[in-house]
């Protein structure tokens, strides 16, 4: 690593804690991240402590600890959880606070060969208890929050699989810094830039009020309806303190919330996803006014099936995104092998809990009146790529008429 | 770092979850270290869920953040501590669950450069929200607690000054090793007869009803006054699980709570000892009627005078400790630097808290009827060194006997 990589990486935790989480005084902040992304972590606290955060609290996560745990543990162990953690994430909800989440695992396959079961039992338990964050932290955007990614090796050796691993983890530290501009010194003009594009896509999609998408490409013709309170949403969020943040760095998506019932027709997924750590490829789905009924795929069927019956929503649409083959992560042609930049890269629809604040209203609408609009709700939430140049997306409107979105995979808006 | 290292280091993780923390079906572990210590609190915590822990919680502290948040912090949010923390320290109280540290840092000096008044700010503001924890999880016995040491560099080239700094890295985990038995296969057998060793002095002392402990040599003529309730412990403590656990890994000492009120006299250390990261030297101190009224050192003297301005009780006893110069850790030879085996290496006293379960019947004693017994109430607690080849022990008990306990460092009892 050579101090171009250090600077790079200090850019990064810059570009991560000013235009991610846009930080603000007297903030409490939180950082996740596996304990091999201690650097990336600290220079991300740094700047948030100059920013003027209150507290800046880092958990660094031995990932061996949920192996260990799985493996040893009996079932009623398993789903325990500790009284402080729903204390810690509420206080983020109540006083909007600011969330930072690092992916990149130093051993990707970790659980892959315990029990599909246990794994999702374990994974389920605090995501129940943090309901509250999820549900207004996250989903009504009340905490500033940041998906972002780390290096690690054994990560970019599944994506360069024929490089040395010292070359591969080297190229994905480059691969990252590209995709999110770090690796220019103008990185937080561009992204002033990428996010003001993806918030003028977002505000047309919204004012064409959209009342069902249509997919079309090999094994996939898709109708996606969304209800009449849908609102697109791409680039930077506000929180209730009137301040941007940007949810996922990188990002070349918008999306909506779909209502779940009005989901009809074949897909099949153009890029590999991973559920708990384990291969999804080549699935093809069928759904069914809403749920769905049928599916097969060539890779971690076993895995699908387990995660779509956590829970009744987990087998129901929670989001639907539109990415253009101009993005530059589709440009790169990577797979990542990682949702973060792999959704980036083509539309995709996602099961499991849907996004609140892609409804009208919604902050003031009760659980049962969000049901009425086909909210979907779940304790998980999975994206599933489905574009290609073979795929075509248009859209019916609510007033007739009918638009073209993509063509060969290409934005035509 | 040999494969001898790795099964060193096994057996040491066993050592603590087995022998220290004793961990039991059902319980909820805490395990902190500094981040370099990562490997050891894995094994640690493997061990624990082998025992059926419920769930193990491992905090990897990244030092660095108390620095930047030192340096770059308004007072006001210096002193935030979040919700969370006393939430999840009492349900280690309320389940009698058990806690970890493992103390031997990355850069011990990190905070040596800063303003002590901030430094002591910013450490006390979680240690007063944690009262409960410190009152009645350690001081009562209600948590399984024990605290050990892992090398680092920059501790080892302390230890090691004129030794290359790997060399010193392993001398020093040699040292660590050697004086808590893990270089030895029978290391529990052996940690069970020095369990016992200890546990039946404490009984000897106790039973002798001491009223006060003299200590006399070179720069040091101090009376220490005792209770009628003071209990001598020594080696594992019990829960009211009715469990065994070492607090301390090593232990060599036998100790007991003061009546800080009944201390007279003058005292110089005999050891160099550290707070908040700072080095005091040569220290001597005059105590009258139980407060410090004059003191002077080589080195570190301001560092001691903000120290015991913390509070009330921090300039009044805590603790009185005796070690024999047989200690295997006063025979190493080395000046730690670390108080986890200084301490271990001679007698010593400590200003602040006192423990409480070293008074019989303070289980049921209000704040008050343990005020009356001279109980010192603090929020800080520090152990101060006092014996050599130099100094002699000697006993008053409330039956008006005498007797002699070390003489010229060595016990006679």
């Amino acid at each position: 690593m050579s101090n171009d990589f250090a600077s790079r990486l200090e850019r990064y935790a810059e570009l991560l804690a000013v235009h991610g989480l846009n930080v603000q005084p007297g903030q409490i902040v939180n950082v996740s991240a596996e304990v091999c992304h201690r650097e990336l972590a600290y220079l991300i606290a740094r700047h948030a402590y100059r920013l003027g955060a209150k507290l800046v609290m880092v958990d660094l996560i031995e990932p061996r600890l949920a192996r260990v745990r799985i493996e040893s543990s009996s079932d009623e162990n398993l789903t325990f959880v500790p009284q402080f953690l729903p204390v810690k994430y509420d206080e983020l909800v109540d006083t909007t606070g600011a969330n930072i989440r690092i992916v990149g695992s130093e051993d990707p396959d970790l659980l892959a060969d315990l029990p599909p079961k246990r794994v999702n039992t374990a994974q389920l338990a605090p995501r129940r208890v943090l309901k509250r964050f999820y549900d207004e932290g996250i989903g009504l955007s009340r905490v500033h929050w940041t998906v972002a990614a780390g290096a690690t090796q054994a990560w970019a050796s599944k994506v360069f699989p024929d490089m040395d691993p010292d070359d591969a983890f080297n190229r994905l530290w480059d691969a990252i810094f590209v995709a999110c501009r770090a690796d220019r010194a103008n990185c937080l003009d561009l992204w002033h830039t990428q996010n003001a594009a993806l918030q003028r896509r977002a505000r047309e999609l919204t004012a064409k009020k959209i009342r069902s998408i249509r997919f079309r490409g090999p094994g996939t013709d898709l109708e996606v309806g969304l209800s009449e309170r849908a609102i697109w949403k791409g680039g930077r969020d506000v929180s209730p303190r009137g301040v941007e943040f940007e949810p996922n760095i990188p990002t070349e998506e918008v999306f909506t919330t779909p209502d779940y019932r009005a989901t009809t027709g074949k897909v099949r997924t153009t890029r590999p996803f991973f559920i708990n750590g384990k291969l999804v490829r080549g699935l093809n789905v069928v759904f069914d006014r809403g749920d769905i009924v049928e599916f097969s795929a060539e890779e971690g069927e076993a895995t699908f099936a387990e995660y779509i019956s956590s829970d009744p929503g987990a087998k129901r649409l929670g989001e639907v995104a539109l990415v253009g083959v101009d993005s530059p992560i589709y440009a790169m042609g990577h797979v990542f092998q990682e949702i973060l930049f792999d959704e980036n890269a083509a539309c995709h629809i996602a099961i499991g809990s849907a996004y609140r604040f892609c409804l009208e209203g919604s902050d003031r609408m009760s659980d049962g009146e969000l049901a009425n609009v086909g909210c979907n709700v779940s304790h998980v939430h999975t994206d599933m790529m489905i574009s290609s140049e073979q795929v075509d997306v248009s859209a019916e409107c609510w007033d007739g008429s009918s638009l073209s979105l993509l063509k060969s995979g290409s934005w035509v808006l």
